[in-house]
């Protein structure tokens, strides 16, 4: 029971399981337009040039630059116009000094044309026949062939979350797969003799486990891929079999333990039985949280989670949540949505020790302020009815009433 | 073509479809392990007490509190220890007056008991024997039958998000399936003579499709279902054809129009051919995004987004983004994350037009830098090399550099 002691600050939580973890979980190969919130598993490099050719800006006329120099409303830039470059079509006429061509915004420059005129810097003199008000510069009002990407420049690096711009971005290049990481398993235990399925009603003694579900939903959120393992009751041999399930199903292991120090002794026997190191963190210093159990076996973290839904989804957050990050190969996680607000009330706190204050927000006279609950962390109603959570730092003894505090929405 | 006129401000842009659009698109049940990010369609209450029992947050004893009243390190109380409560078990034991019985965190308390001593402030004096050392309240350690939620009280307000603790609490009470708005369809039409499907090598002129897709990854993250209904030429009764079908399919029918005025003014006449009141607003007074037009047919939103991708993401957030939300009756929209950054070059804009513009974000020395990126909006990459984007509102004539700026990450 020496490990019971080994109680890790807050942010070293993750380290104490990112020495022991493999980089990434591999990659598998998607559709590039259902890659949304994917990561990266390679860097990607554009296969060719975008455009693909030189593109109008505007809707007006193509021209050779040179023939608009020096043109103004007073003397005017007279100029024949040949044909037109239809949008979606190659330019099939080619223009001789003097010459034009009707251009539309997207479409291709006309043969030997350098610029475009916007057709408000232009008057039409007869049906073959306009003025240029204005001299173009070479370039003007064109997008040339491979200004968005060259072929062989990187277009997404590796560990990139993709966004919808990034669809658009590989798609435009023809990139209609991508190769991204497996998203990471999470096999999910429930332990503790009093917990029956949420369908069943629970007897006397009994409760519903809700923890297995919320987990999930968080797995999912960060992109995980959550993995119901079972429920099992406080016996050593039977949550041995089952945590030995998950670690095979999963590459992270996440048991959501009872609340009495039994249980959380038990989650720790059962951790060290599955493989070295073992357990590596009994608590971290952190309120509400404290009784987390670490470690780690064939490679795969295993977290011990609080049963209290309110610590659970503390210690959520500082550990399978960068692990699925970092299993993913995420180089930069997404940002998780905050507002600064004005704190209602005080929030004691202890120096030595990181506290999660569960807040509501609301708005009072065009100010948001954040309102503590104090909630006991054992009552999921204490997380349902917060609008976020507010985190009094390690090094400070508290928060006092009128502060601005940052808090992180849900 | 007066409605050409009709340019509106950004902040009236959704209020003018707003005005004729249907509260919501209707509810369906879902099962609630699987309802994150759904809205909810009713108010959810209680169907019962939670917790059903009163439950010890400690492991130690139930005892009768007055039992303990006056016990101090120097004169202990003694009880008698007459069994124990297991977890998941009901209370076969009741206390005498004088008596204890050992619990366990989350455990039912022995009958007749009204607090728990927690087991560090007891001392074994034999096997049925124990020291209590300090007195405890009625209550004390005890979280009471309904103290979470009490039955026939509002659990989930009607038109709430669900967040993952929002399941667990569902989950507690039983309430395994709910009651929330179907997902509002969003039927995608892409217009253009230039297109061609992702997958297909383009001639010259032409170029791949991908405002489709990065529309319909858009519209997942706001909760939508992107339909494709397809992509058609520049061609009026092709088009009306197509717009006929996505007003069936859609709640929402979203045009991603070509970049020319003629193809504009196309979407324009397809909107009108719809249905009454047909084409409601011809421009928002916004950078980059102006040509947008917005319409309205059989009740539902019709929005023709700008050909150029970095428009259309900016047009999408301030029409579609809110159309979403508005027909999943959703009442408090997620947050969307934001940072602050420090602005690294002047952006210049024009009194009485919103800019938007895309930034890059870096860490100097411990500041988080914003770097704009002043990218033609018609080049996916822009969007694609942005972190995310900073707003300069409709009344300022530009954003110095060195100015703080909020960020909203992408």
């Amino acid at each position: 029971m020496s490990e019971f002691f080994k109680v890790v600050a807050p942010d070293q939580a993750f380290q104490v399981l990112k020495k022991h973890m493999p980089a990434t979980v591999g990659a598998e190969m998607v559709d590039t337009a259902g890659a949304l919130g994917r990561v990266t598993a390679e860097e990607i490099t554009s296969p060719e040039d975008l455009p693909a050719f030189a593109r109008s800006t505007m809707d007006g006329y193509s021209v050779r630059a040179q023939d608009t120099f020096g043109a103004s409303e007073g003397m005017p830039a007279y100029l024949e116009v040949v044909g037109e470059v239809p949008m979606g079509k190659a330019a099939e006429v080619s223009l001789a000094t003097g010459q034009a061509a009707v251009a539309y915004t997207g479409g291709m420059l006309a043969g030997s044309a350098d610029a475009v005129v916007m057709v408000e810097r232009t008057q039409k003199v007869d049906e073959r026949t306009i003025e240029v008000l204005r001299p173009v510069a070479p370039g003007e009002n064109v997008v040339q062939s491979g200004e968005d990407v060259r072929r062989g420049d990187p277009v997404l690096p590796k560990g990139q979350v993709i966004r919808p711009q990034d669809i658009g971005g590989a798609l435009a290049l023809g990139l209609t797969t991508l190769k991204v990481s497996r998203k990471p398993r999470v096999a999910i235990v429930s332990t503790g003799d009093e917990l029956v399925a949420p369908h069943q009603r629970p007897g006397p003694g009994q409760i519903r486990d809700i923890n297995t579900y919320t987990i999930s939903g968080l797995v999912s959120s960060c992109g995980g891929l959550p993995i119901h393992v079972g429920r099992v009751e406080d016996d050593f041999e039977a949550q041995k079999s089952v945590a030995a399930e998950a670690l095979d199903m999963g590459d992270i292991v996440v048991f959501s333990a009872g609340s009495s120090v039994s249980s959380r002794d038990l989650t720790a026997s059962v951790f060290d039985s599955l493989g070295d190191p073992g357990v590596l963190a009994h608590g971290i210093a952190i309120k509400p949280g404290k009784p987390t159990v670490m470690g780690m076996a064939d490679g795969k973290p295993l977290i011990g989670l609080p049963g209290n839904p309110v610590s659970a989804m503390v210690v959520f957050d500082i550990t399978v949540r960068p692990a699925i990050y970092h299993l993913s190969g995420c180089v930069r996680p997404p940002t998780l949505p905050t507002t600064t607000a004005t704190l209602t009330r005080d929030i004691p706190s202890q120096a030595g020790r990181e506290d999660y204050v569960q807040v509501r927000l609301s708005e009072q006279d065009g100010t948001l302020e954040a309102e503590p609950i104090f909630g006991k962390s054992n009552l999921i109603y204490t997380l349902v009815r917060a609008d976020g959570v507010v985190r009094v730092p390690l090094e400070k003894g508290g928060i006092y009433a009128g502060e601005e505090v940052s808090v992180r929405v849900y």
